[in-house]
């Protein structure tokens, strides 16, 4: 069992309402449950449907109407105010293979029930509802089945193609559109008109944890380079062949996956450096390494940085070519740079959690999450709630219910002071308004 | 094209026997041809079974008898001297999924016309038969579709369980018993009772090359250990996670990747030092690797030097353990020391050569053979004829023909007096005799 933080959230009283949630939560962790505590709910697998199925019906039971647009992010609607744009709020349900209960889906159900509690409140005449509220499930936000990620908010945002998307293919073959056919979910619209947009997550780091604060005010996302790299070699007999023979495809990769942690250690606290995704070919007992395809990502919160390590790798594929006679090709697949979010919006969640008791600071997002192509569009709220020991993408991954309780009463103010216009006019963002 | 060596073998004239036997090689090679000049052959693939059946057929049409073992061994059989035992002589016909065309079939095919030679010949009354004939082609051989490699000549000589083997399955979860089912090559009987054998390849290395020399005289293959590592991490997020708290196995991986090759730097010409296959776990482009599992050989052909670098790869673990925070499980799935072939054969082998105006050189196997099996049991003649520049499992595998020609010829000199009971009185091989 985690430790509890030594500044533990207020306990709110556990009111029926928090206890609904909290049960709500603990009914979603059964799909696709596995027996180590986790969760494998790939997007458009059996596990990821049932679990949509279930929160369909959550949210009509609820009074939302749910819709689907054309790249099967779910959406429940409330509609306040005949004719006028949405506060968009929610994250994503679908997981990693083998991952924790809280990332995705704990932002999806408290934005349900932020929902539910604003729509059953009795309206603030000084302060009456100007904009609709939604709850959105983002489709395949992890990317784990068919890449890229964040797939169902780039389609709703424009920034990826909704035929280039609907046609991605998984390991098996399956396209996104086969797979999402008979599930039901795939619509025949763009979804709902955006005027605001909140979401909250978990940490995944432990910022918030070693602070002691409550909640995380996200004021930027850090910058990231992500290469796909094919390191070429020479394939031969991993026996006979004499060794300056050889040019070892395994060698020059791993040579840089070292060198990705090196830069890393290079520049403490402010680079991190990953390759999760490493595939040999032909991958034989017998055979030297031909070709190894992998992922490797820098990614730092201060722009500068980002671009000395990329200078530096730049250098040491130069020499791990030269070493081991291996040809290294780099495709910059993603960048981008240090990406605040509307400092209106960190302000409103910053004196709403002064007006609930709740301990905050600023915090950025290293990982990517579907707000932040929502905040391309328009002004967006992220938040964080702290994840113990920063344990994330495991199924070790843990939210004290006190935290979960005071995340979701702040995303609660935050959802009725969106839909109120407090943060002022905003231009309504059109989904697929570039494909009409 | 290759370039020819500086000094080729002495060019026979290209007899009508030496183009029959080219001829079909060409023909051989036409079975799961790929469109780079390479070829796909796979145990109990499409395009294995089809040249078995083409194969199967030559063999009859030279009037051999043809059956096949509890395992799939493919043998002819020439019975000359009634219930006398036989020398074994062959290789196999399967392949890597992108190898050449000469690894094993070259062997297969000039096993076959050696024999066919020997049996049209008249009968030397000086030196009459002694011992029966049988070309074999052993399933099996490579290993990159069921593990391990040797297969079929490792459950004739009894070190393999038959009903593991069968058992052995693909990845996609077929079984060799299910695989070699359909096909009509598993036999009821055990295969012919062996007292000699010989196997000819090509060296899969350039030591002939090097040498200028046209045939090489295996005296003994190299020491090797081979271990199964399974090195354990922590899954976590690798954009969010920060670096100090990632136990990242395919760091940990790539790290013992990299110290296998410094090792081989440290023995020159001495040990050859491999991983060739690499999985990673869960393998997301977001998701730091929690588990690795990799192949990593050292072959020697000095048992000292063999034992220095096993030594010095454990103490690289426990560092790599230490740097990482990973652990790494070694298991030593084969080891073996430096093993002779019975220098009866190679000294019998070198006066065909001699008679035959062939340059010879002793020389010693890196790769795995099946003679390296039957050895065990058998007294053994193992030949090399060169690769040009030493490539191997890799399309531009490539052997010119008058080096073809001269290991025929001089395989076909060794079958004849091993048959004529040249080496002595041996005792012979019953296979499954302890199955019985």
């Amino acid at each position: 069992m985690p430790t509890s933080r030594p500044t533990a959230a207020p306990t709110p009283a556990r009111n029926e309402d928090d206890q609904r949630f909290l049960d709500d939560f603990a009914t979603m962790s059964t799909f696709g449950a596995t027996p180590e505590g986790g969760v494998d709910r790939q997007a458009a697998t059996e596990p990821d449907n049932a679990q949509r199925r279930w929160f369909a019906d959550l949210l009509e039971e609820n009074g939302l109407r749910v819709v689907y647009d054309r790249i099967g992010n779910q959406f429940g609607l409330l509609e306040r105010v005949p004719g006028a744009p949405y506060v968009v709020v929610g994250s994503h349900m679908d997981s990693q293979p083998t991952a924790g209960r809280f990332d995705g889906a704990y932002g999806v159900l408290a934005a349900a029930h932020a929902v539910f509690r604003v729509a059953s409140e009795e309206p603030d005449p000084a302060s009456p509802p100007v904009h609709n509220l939604a709850v959105v499930n983002w489709f395949n936000e992890e990317g784990s089945r068919f890449e890229p990620s964040m797939m169902g908010s780039a389609v709703y945002t424009g920034r990826l193609g909704l035929e280039t998307a609907l046609a991605t293919r998984d390991r098996t073959g399956t396209t996104v559109a086969e797979a999402l056919a008979p599930t039901g979910f795939l619509g025949d619209g763009d979804g709902p008109e955006a005027v605001f947009c909140a979401e909250i997550h978990i940490e995944q780091g432990r910022v918030l944890e070693d602070s002691g604060s409550s909640i995380g005010l996200v004021s930027a996302s850090w910058a990231a380079s992500k290469y796909e790299i094919t390191v070429r070699g020479e394939q031969a007999h991993s026996g006979a062949t004499v060794m300056p023979d050889r040019r070892d495809a395994l060698l020059g990769a791993s040579l840089l996956v070292v060198a990705a942690r090196e830069l890393a250690d290079r520049f403490p606290g402010v680079l991190h450096t990953a390759v999760g995704k490493l595939d040999v070919y032909p991958n034989s007992p017998v055979v030297v390494a031909s070709r190894v395809e992998l992922l490797l990502d820098l990614r730092s919160p201060d722009e500068d940085v980002l671009a000395r390590a990329n200078e530096l790798l730049l250098e040491r594929v130069a020499e791990i070519e030269a070493e081991t006679g291996v040809t290294v090709e780099r495709h910059l697949s993603h960048a981008w740079g240090v990406n605040p979010y509307q400092p209106s919006g960190v302000d409103l969640a910053r004196s709403s959690a002064e007006r609930l008791g709740l301990s905050s600071e600023p915090i950025m997002t290293v990982a990517g999450h579907d707000s932040i192509n929502m905040k391309e569009h328009v002004p967006t709220v992220m938040l964080f709630v702290p994840s113990v020991s920063g344990v994330s993408h495991n199924v070790g991954e843990y939210t004290e219910d006190a935290d979960l309780i005071a995340g979701l009463t702040l995303l609660t103010d935050v959802t009725r002071r969106l839909g109120a216009g407090e943060l002022g006019p905003a231009t309504p963002y059109v989904p697929g308004e570039d494909r009409a």
